[in-house]
């Protein structure tokens, strides 16, 4: 049974964190503790039982744990009537099917998955599938620091799959590109026929700019992220609207009333 | 009687353009004709007679006339079941509510009055609208060439004052400022509690940044304008939409869908 | 013999423009003429005589002709005595040797050749060979028209090449670059150990960034050059030093005092 | 007596550190650590004894510790013959008289005052500098985090005022500005005739862009500073360098080869 409905209107959301001694869910902790309308009545970690969560309560929890703990936190989630944010990470399809499945026997229960909780890497997405069926033409720019192991960063193929989903939904074609003379690699990857470069400095932290372009004007999208503190405002939100998001949500755009 | 309904399912659409010999009149000239879907069938400017637009057969007017001619072209267009797609400035509430009158007796018939026809401005405002809802803090800098009279633009006093709107309507309070030493005017103009700074430089254009800020992350709209051919798609937007937008329409946003 | 000599301390200089009727001289003429400090004696383009530049007296020629026909004229000024400063494009090393030969036989004369006359691009050049002295880690971001052929720009490339040289001169090493999973050109192009990124996108014109980064810092200096008209100050500047500079120079970084 | 005599070719420059339990001395003291060139053999704090840092036979000290301690652990230093470099605050000109006087008993010894150790800050304002013997039209736009006091930012004044004097020494006059109708602040904050904006928001950590202007084109400087970490490679060049730089040295922009 959800917890939900013995709470009185103006009690604060009562919260779980697990994986609270990581870095996420440590700031997790402190975000969901410095929130008026929030409280926190269980923060465990990997060897905590799991079962203190119920008996602590607690109406939402929120999971930044291991991509091998992350289904059993939420299976027992399901089973006890608790909401859950979850941030970590892992989600392929058959997970999700499993999920779906658990939550079908759960009606007005509410799990949000989300890869990304900056509202700012989440607008800027969803400002780049706007614009994308007004212009032809879009290349990508994301800059991070030189210690990244991979190019382009995984928000940067996510985000120009989205505008190429977008563009296709829209009838646009991709623009025009007269480069006849290359040398190897200056127009950058490939991503589903969306250009994407990647810069690699350090001093850098994890930046990306969205490029579109026309006749005469220019439309740039850019979101800077310094730190990982830009996933709690996200987080919050999801903490607070997921009693009235019944079933599975995957994606922080899908919160956001856009 | 509305030219529409004589014109083929294949036909293109017939489009008078007024004010043709002027800078933007001309490129609206050019680009409907390089249009496959629509056809120039009158340019006329000041002089020749509005008649020849209604016998050429037009069943969409594009007006880049004077704020004295517009409303006599709109006037006329409404008589003759003409469409019109307006880039003439000089509207204030006294003739949008006259145009209105004049609607209500022709329903079917639409006019579009866009004070913008670049979908990089539009799209800006409309992404910064959608942002100011989850951004308690938010700056505008906008850069011009150094030519230019007043500052800070009407563009971004615009995108200022739609901001401060979504704001309010959102609940979100202005986010806190800790200056309290200030060399005048270093923190810029403040248009409905929102910052605006007006950069002026000759090798400058029209440019227009919307800043967002939150713990840990930014979130950057950039929009620049090189040359008024950026108009050219707005244009072309409204005058395949026009005959789907029976009655008076305010501004560019409101024909894309978003 | 120069015409210099007999010149008052307050007459303007004397300047024939060859190209006169091209895109570039055309400018060069309206700017010339614009000057308080300068004239124009002679204005010629293909088919005019070149016996009437140093008919008019003219002490120093600006040259925006055609590589067929420059070598011509540059010998014909040095003949004459009279000073040069040459916009056209087609110098390899051999044209540069004949040319110094001609002007061992012409002691105090002087002829300027540059491929770039845009004081910002000159000083963009500059300021990075000096800030690649003090950092490893340096990424190029070019940005054109989708129109251009060529990727990367020859100015990017060029600036490549002089941010590799100042950095071994200085014995800096480039900096470490840990991508280990890349999708093809998403790193950008290797111009001498210097990552290169082409963005081509309709509504921009020309534009470059030079990215320096360090432990908790970036360096960005970057170059916006909207039309030809930013040509102008570089091409009086090396009138009205080219009497000072005698022998042959070769780019307009050399005649500013930098 | 200056320990630098009796140290043989390869051994590590001999360093004390003070204000070793601050901010930065603490960066100081791992930064230097982590240098191979470099030793640390003194890290004291407030309350430690300065005859300490003699004792270990410190060639260098690194000061950074407070207006009220620094001109005492200076006499000290300038006693035993230990050059030192300085990032403690506090420096009037009447200070700087009092230690020219000291150093004047002591040939051979340096010290070297820099309100800024971040190369890229050096850089920038170095830059701008040079620009502005070129440029007539010059804006900064510097960019904080929203819990600074004051706007604008002490770097971005220091650097409008470099450029107004590299200006007037160049004779070149600040360019036109057309405003004639502005809302108060919008143009920004007037600093020794450079125009200045301050931006403040969460998100944001010490950012600074110089923007030159000119007829057709825009040349831009821009410094991101994300943490103090970007001050220590400036520190280890003040500490490489300063037993060639004998006498007072004020601004790390002496100590690089600009």
């Amino acid at each position: 049974m959800s917890q939900a409905t013995e709470r009185g209107e103006n009690d604060p959301i009562r919260v779980g964190v697990l994986g609270a001694a990581g870095r996420m869910g440590a700031q997790a902790v402190r975000a969901v503790e410095a929130a008026p309308d929030l409280a926190v009545v269980a923060a465990i970690d990997a060897g905590d039982r799991l079962g203190s969560v119920a008996e602590a309560g607690a109406e939402v929890i929120v999971d930044f744990t291991h991509p091998d703990a992350v289904m059993d936190n939420l299976r027992f989630a399901v089973e006890h009537g608790i909401h859950a944010v979850v941030g970590t990470t892992g989600f392929a399809q058959e997970r999700l099917d499993t999920l779906r499945g658990w939550l079908d026997g759960a009606p007005g229960l509410g799990v949000l998955i989300a890869p990304n909780f900056a509202l700012g890497a989440v607008l800027s997405m969803k400002f780049a599938q706007i614009a994308a069926r007004y212009y032809e033409s879009v290349e990508i720019i994301e800059l991070h620091h030189n210690r990244k192991a991979d190019a382009p960063s995984g928000t940067a193929a996510h985000t120009a799959r989205l505008i190429a989903a977008a563009r296709a939904e829209a009838g646009v074609p991709p623009g025009p590109d007269a480069t006849t003379s290359e040398v190897d690699g200056a127009r950058g990857a490939l991503v589903d026929e969306v250009r994407v470069h990647s810069v690699r400095l350090p001093g850098l932290v994890a930046h990306e700019e969205i490029l579109f372009g026309a006749d005469g004007e220019t439309l740039t999208i850019r979101h800077d992220s310094m730190d990982r503190s830009s996933f709690m405002p996200g987080v919050l939100l999801g903490v607070r609207s997921i009693a009235g998001l019944p079933g599975l949500t995957v994606g922080l755009e899908n919160v956001l009333a856009l």
